[in-house]
């Protein structure tokens, strides 16, 4: 028998994620986390607990959506419902159960069918979005939002759909427009290929002589002409994290991803100004952000996106200066904060594979009672030998619920 | 393909389990253990493989039952029947497979049935206890036996019962007695209250006016005037020790769950003058007990109660003790066996929280071969680092049944 604490002595905390943080030695033979000045990590490190975690499991390369349903405390085997629900939510749409949504790109294709831009010149138009929104096809009602640039997300109402349908998206520029295909055999994957086959077929009816398109081609820009889908998901609903752990959640987060994903587990979605998920993402806002929301919230989940991208475009220099960014004007704010503390990645990002990998990443937890280690650093080799060894990202929230006074009792 | 050691090489072990040894810096950023004066066990340290141990899983907060099922290698998702299948094992009952057992005590209620005392002055009745013993209820019999003052096992015998029934007691003096209710919609769960709050009913009537009551209400004493039942299980049987691992098992335990456990699992119990499983248990006795059991059996498990009572206290210096007493007395004594031993704690109980916590535990194994790894204290900081590295409850009977040469192979 599972019970729950009914004690009143409880805690807070701040769960901070890096996205993409872990990474490999390169340049002199570190990594950019222990080339980067970062004395108020080394100092969560120093009063701290430390250890290494396999956000998914080891050897398993995590993607950004899994990553965080396990960091959030649900094992993404059993509840990821694909990508595309989380960038519904993330957008701020509204999903209701069975609903199938999509990632979805502005594109440009030629009158052949070949994608000439998957992302139409990096440019959407809200006026194009609404010619699509709310079209109804053989009676299903889609809607479309664009998000940012010329991303999109895409919902199909009903309960009848499938998301195991293959990417309309090529992924690469220059072939043709993919048809959607049902991945299953059974009548809702089928209905649904064939809804979101008509719906970019009409999509390019609508939108390749639109005058907002025609106004681009005379300035020299890609006509946003098509919208190719990808990322099928379908939204079931999970046991909200108050549900699960009794403690409420937050999240201060630019990219809209984290907020689907944090929004999916029933965490509240806070606005930040100047929180954009890029380089230009203003880090003390969210750290004022997150310390206003310790007042009305148990656990805030605090993103930063910035990390990762650096990780991607191999800028060893540039994941150097955002981590030492994140421990100036976030780490240094939120470390005093009257809550527990944890650092962490998503995933490892190392410059050297320009790619997400599975080596697992650094995790430190400060606050009261936490058995320090003796870990003087927050990188991924010192903190190896720390006192929480390796864990599983899917472990990380019970660990925390334990420490906050909202544990989960097995047995008397 | 799965199979087990033939070969005649092999060895004896003792597992030495300190109930809620684990802990968190407290006075002098220091555990109850780092604190304590244990050359014994900081020896088994030195010499043997070192470790953190997560007894259910980390973040799961283990109880007792659950824990020591674990730490048998029983996985307690799939094994756990429901404590009161320990307390009756425990209390020496016989159980039948389909018995539903329960945990209950000699209470004292007003006539409006509201409890003036869950422990009725902490004191029991044979003679009660005789009245209520065989009793039968719409055809069912009721075993009732008194263990430790006003502590009691019930076992309702047959095989159309359930486990699925809410507690009588109410965990709280003040609150009116509870009516047992099916926690599952069916017959058997449904049967099972009936008679359990008829069982109850009977129970008042024939207390109540008892002449022992009458005495105790003369002498000024509270009147053990009813039965509160709590924690029904389910006794289903398991394969043993011996069947699953090869080896005969023994147990050296003062108090009564413990017992059931080992038994439960097809240990000999056996009986040791001055084991108490309270402060003034006879640790020297324990520890010749344990010695003689080695002669006939192949594990003897030891079981040592006072440092979770401390825990739960809150008291460091208590727990300092008794951990140094354990040192001096048991292990400085099993230290030299010739035998493999390991020494660890159910779960952590710091003297901080006052209740069990999912803070692993420490974990030593002493023996021929194993990968001494530089560790020199056994402290729940110390063995982070060391060769065992963070492994789960459930797999140290297996790694000790490796070492012992009774090993389960899979695959060729």
């Amino acid at each position: 028998m599972s019970t729950k604490s009914t004690s009143s002595d409880k805690n807070k905390a701040i769960l901070l994620v890096c996205d993409g943080l872990g990474d490999r030695p390169s340049i002199d033979g570190k990594t950019p986390l222990q080339a980067a000045f970062t004395p108020n990590l080394d100092g969560l490190s120093v009063s701290g607990i430390n250890g290494l975690m396999d956000v998914i499991a080891p050897g398993i390369v995590p993607g950004s959506d899994t990553a965080h349903m396990s960091l959030f405390g649900y094992d993404p085997y059993k509840y990821y419902p694909g990508r595309g629900v989380f960038e519904a939510l993330g957008a701020d749409m509204e999903l209701h159960k069975g609903d199938v949504a999509f990632r979805a790109n502005f594109s440009t294709v030629d009158e052949t069918m070949r994608v000439i831009d998957r992302r139409a010149g990096r440019k959407g138009s809200k006026e194009l979005a609404e010619v699509l929104n709310g079209l109804e096809i053989d009676g299903v009602k889609i809607l479309l939002k664009n998000t940012t640039q010329h991303r999109c997300a895409v919902v199909m109402e009903g309960e009848q759909f499938s998301r195991y349908v293959s990417d309309v998206d090529t992924h690469e520029a220059g072939d043709f427009v993919q048809e959607c295909k049902p991945l299953q055999d059974d009548e809702a994957a089928r209905k649904t290929a064939a809804i979101v086959n008509k719906f970019v077929k009409k999509s390019y009816e609508l939108l390749n002589e639109h005058p907002v398109n025609a106004e681009r081609r005379e300035k020299g820009e890609l006509p946003a002409n098509i919208i190719l889908l990808r990322g099928a998901g379908s939204y079931e609903g999970v046991p909200t994290i108050k549900e699960r752990f009794g403690f409420t959640a937050a999240c201060v987060a630019g990219a809209s991803l984290y907020k689907g994903v944090a929004k999916y587990t029933g965490m509240k979605i806070l606005p930040v100004a100047g929180a954009t998920g890029k380089g230009d993402t203003n880090l003390r806002n969210k750290a004022e952000a997150a310390l206003h929301a310790l007042t009305e919230h148990d656990l805030v989940f605090v993103h930063v996106k910035d990390t990762d991208n650096h990780g991607h475009d191999g800028d060893f220099e540039a994941k150097k200066a955002i981590i030492e960014r994140v421990d100036e004007e976030l780490v240094a704010r939120l470390k005093d904060a009257d809550a527990y503390i944890a650092v962490t990645g998503d995933h490892s990002t190392p410059v050297t594979l320009k790619r997400h990998c599975s080596d697992p990443v650094p995790l430190v937890i400060k606050g009261d009672g936490v058995r320090t280690d003796g870990v003087k650093n927050f990188d991924e080799i010192a903190v190896a030998s720390g006192g929480l060894n390796r864990i599983r990202g899917v472990d990380l929230m019970p660990i925390l619920a334990d420490y906050m006074g909202y544990y989960i009792m097995y047995g008397t």
